[in-house]
């Protein structure tokens, strides 16, 4: 047995049954041991940026990690964005690199270069295997720091993957160690702010039990909502909004949630957004449930939707026929920023959903989010709230939808604009046309029908809220992918 | 004045007056500085890969570097593969990096990175501004770097950016420190292993005057060839055709080049391809010139091209209608790979023209560099021989072209395959049905033309020569982007 077929057998063995993959030369032993290991499945990509992101979205609603199979330090490159995002949500991933093989290092050859640095900015945990004897333990190692919600990444020297003599490694099974703080009584003015696994249940019901006002973090990695669901409000992106909810809050209680702060720092306004003289302190969330007092009523989401919309088809219609129809058990991969506003308050009331957000700031992980949430979950619906600037970063993600038969509704938002800059601009203390020119998509005007379609993708194009609300009922009713571009004033 | 507004003046003094962006929140002020500083040319990309590769393409035939505007670590890690590309081909770059305003970093909101560890494993020097005082003068120490051929970063912290109290910097000039050796008589047995420099003007002539057999780099970043130019054999990608060029050579003189080494590593085969024995040495493109015999005749290209082909559209017809038809001028970006094997032989006696190559390996590189040569050389043919794999990676620099409305004709080879890897899968000794599933792009096949549309970009499809050579034609008699998917058969 090579190190590739022990390093896929420990895998499988681990309960990491799916790779996106990006493969190049130096990989090649890991793609040839998809024969030997037959319960590996391998789902390509066309740019790693899809690769990882798909791992995320994966993880996110698997609750467990998929890999990646990347092509060297450039490939871990093209990945790193989407790695960035894991690492802010916290989502595990084992990242398999290949490299050249160990001899091989020495002689500078084109795509030499130093991974280890690469990977450094995402990754908790780096290893790069000695051996083929070593693949497999290292493997394993991996895929329990990936379970611990790590971005876990191992170098693989194309001659360790090549090399006889390898077996496949037991899996490593680790507890969690837990922060665990003595549970206090929370003080009368305590307001929780739930972030990570506090925002799932059993964690979101033992938290409405508590009596005391909820927050939830900006961007959740996964937001569980929908009619009979505690509901929580989540913290606004702006930070004059955010500040206006936080305000007069004299203790904050962090639960698997940062201490809030502006996602940037403007001239002249404060980055910490907790108010002056606010306590804070921290709790697990596995000791909500020693807090929550059994009498409280919990407050839960009344079911409701809004309307079909008719008329023009503006951010708000699009986010009305979406709440109108959203199916039960849906995930939204949610990456629509400006344009998708209003989509968290049209389908508040809908039937019980996944919300998944960009956790890390980096635009380019909806469409992969939802390529990986529709491998992790075949029998639910995945729709993507998509922008039309961050679409472009990951737009190859439409192709392995379609290779893959996903089903996914891609809603995109075409403002043709990166309208968020315009937005941003004078909030900065900035102006200027020559700026403008560069937050315009306009020129010319993308058109993601054809985009989608020169991928695989069957797509339509909706200018009026009728036809938007049409096109998506008729979506649902399908299997598969499907993009529907809605065409949408900019702000 | 604002560091930005300093920043942007000090480029443009220095000589640097392009900037391909991607810019977001942090890097607002500096694109609100276009508006003050009307002599930068800001061009927008719909993603940092695209950014990066232009900036090299610019650079190569600009002889002078051009700045990105990246946004954040995860930006510069979009951009990451075409840097590599850059750092390996020795070709300049000023990179600015936004970054969080200084005192926002210790919040670790989402975007937060350590960008100088992104930016180690391909900039040679990496600076961050502290205060808007400083940003003139480090971008001025930028310029010079980049100007030695190496891939500069600044990071610019959002503060330092919008701050007043900056005033712009004097250029920096700074003379190549060459390492220069006594020339000495070339051996009799001498072959020139011609890289870098050395494969321009004048030192191809001067190399061609010493009447030794020349040689080039497999890959290079910049080759002067044609009708009338002295000939070069380019050493091969293959490790076997490459071992059989290099038979029998007792003395290898490096001329601007590394010595040669396989691109990869594979099993029970050497990496290093000099013969054994044979000596080797290095030698300054600086000195050929002096060790140039001028009663030597120089062995140049003859003029030649190739018939207009007809019948079937294959790899070697897309070739012969490329060599029919490359007009004087014309600057080819080539990352053709597979299906590129006949262009060079083809074109070799065409009219004079540059060929740029994937220098790094890191694929996704051609449509940029195409983009960057063609802002570089508005007066000049772009012709971009563009494999569909590597195309899907930054096939956003359509849009680009598009949108500046550049002068480049798209060959997109479609043999809806990674055939490259087809090709290794058996040459590192491995096999599998599983396996080659993961280089077949055929389902489902990607439409070219869609995708070009999608951006904008007129697009057209050949399935025959006649079509093609038709297609060609029309695409070079006219000014603006177009691409001409020719569908091929794989390997």
């Amino acid at each position: 047995m090579n190190g590739a077929q022990a390093l896929l057998r420990t895998l499988v063995d681990s309960g990491v049954d799916v790779c996106f993959t990006n493969p190049g030369t130096s990989e090649m032993h890991f793609v040839a041991a998809l024969d030997a290991v037959p319960e590996m499945r391998g789902v390509l990509t066309l740019f790693e940026g899809v690769a990882t992101g798909a791992a995320d979205g994966y993880a996110r609603m698997a609750d467990k990690p998929a890999a990646t199979l990347l092509h060297l330090g450039p490939g871990l490159g093209n990945g790193l964005a989407n790695l960035h995002n894991a690492r802010k949500g916290k989502t595990g991933i084992v990242n398999i690199v290949g490299d050249h093989a160990t001899y091989h290092k020495k002689y500078d050859a084109q795509l030499e270069s130093d991974i280890e640095t690469v990977a450094r900015n995402v990754s908790t945990w780096i290893r790069r295997s000695s051996s083929s004897a070593d693949v497999a333990s290292d493997a394993a190692e991996a895929v329990a720091n990936a379970r611990m919600g790590q971005v876990a990444t191992l170098i693989l020297p194309a001659d360790a993957s090549w090399s006889e003599g390898a077996s496949p490694a037991e899996p490593i099974t680790r507890a969690k160690t837990l922060e665990y703080r003595k549970p206090y009584p929370l003080p009368d003015d305590a307001v929780l702010f739930l972030g990570g696994r506090a925002l799932r249940e059993p964690y979101l019901s033992a938290a409405a039990r508590t009596g005391k006002r909820l927050l939830a973090e900006t961007f959740p990695t996964r937001l569980q909502r929908g009619a009979g669901i505690p509901a929580v409000e989540r913290l606004a992106y702006l930070a004059e909004f955010a500040a206006m909810q936080l305000e007069g809050i004299t203790h904050l209680v962090l639960v698997d949630a940062k201490s809030p702060v502006s996602f940037f720092a403007y001239p002249g306004k404060p980055s910490d957004l907790v108010p002056e003289g606010c306590e804070v302190s921290t709790l697990d969330p596995d000791l909500l449930d020693q807090l929550a007092d059994p009498s409280v009523e919990v407050q839960v989401q009344p079911s409701a939707r809004p309307d079909r919309p008719t008329g023009a088809l503006t951010a708000e219609t699009v986010a009305a026929a979406v709440g109108a129809l959203l199916p039960e058990g849906a995930i939204v991969s949610d990456e629509a920023n400006t344009a998708g506003l209003y989509a968290p308050g049209a389908t508040a009331g809908c039937p019980p959903h996944d919300w998944l957000c960009l956790t890390g700031g980096a635009i380019g992980q909806g469409l992969p989010v939802a390529v990986g949430a529709a491998v992790a979950c075949p029998d639910r619906k995945v729709i993507a709230l998509q922008a039309d600037g961050s679409a472009m970063y990951t737009i190859q993600s439409l192709w392995t939808m379609a290779r893959e038969g996903l089903d996914v509704v891609v809603v995109l938002y075409n403002n043709r604009a990166y309208d968020i800059l315009n937005l941003e601009l004078g909030r900065v203390g900035a102006s200027g046309e020559r700026a403008k020119e560069m937050f315009d998509l306009s020129t010319p005007a993308l058109d993601f029908v054809a985009l989608a379609n020169g991928m695989g993708v069957p797509a339509s194009r909706a200018t009026t809220a009728d036809e938007f609300t049409i096109a998506l009922e008729k979506a649902l009713g399908e299997q598969g992918p499907t993009v529907i571009e809605a065409v949408i004033p900019g702000m």
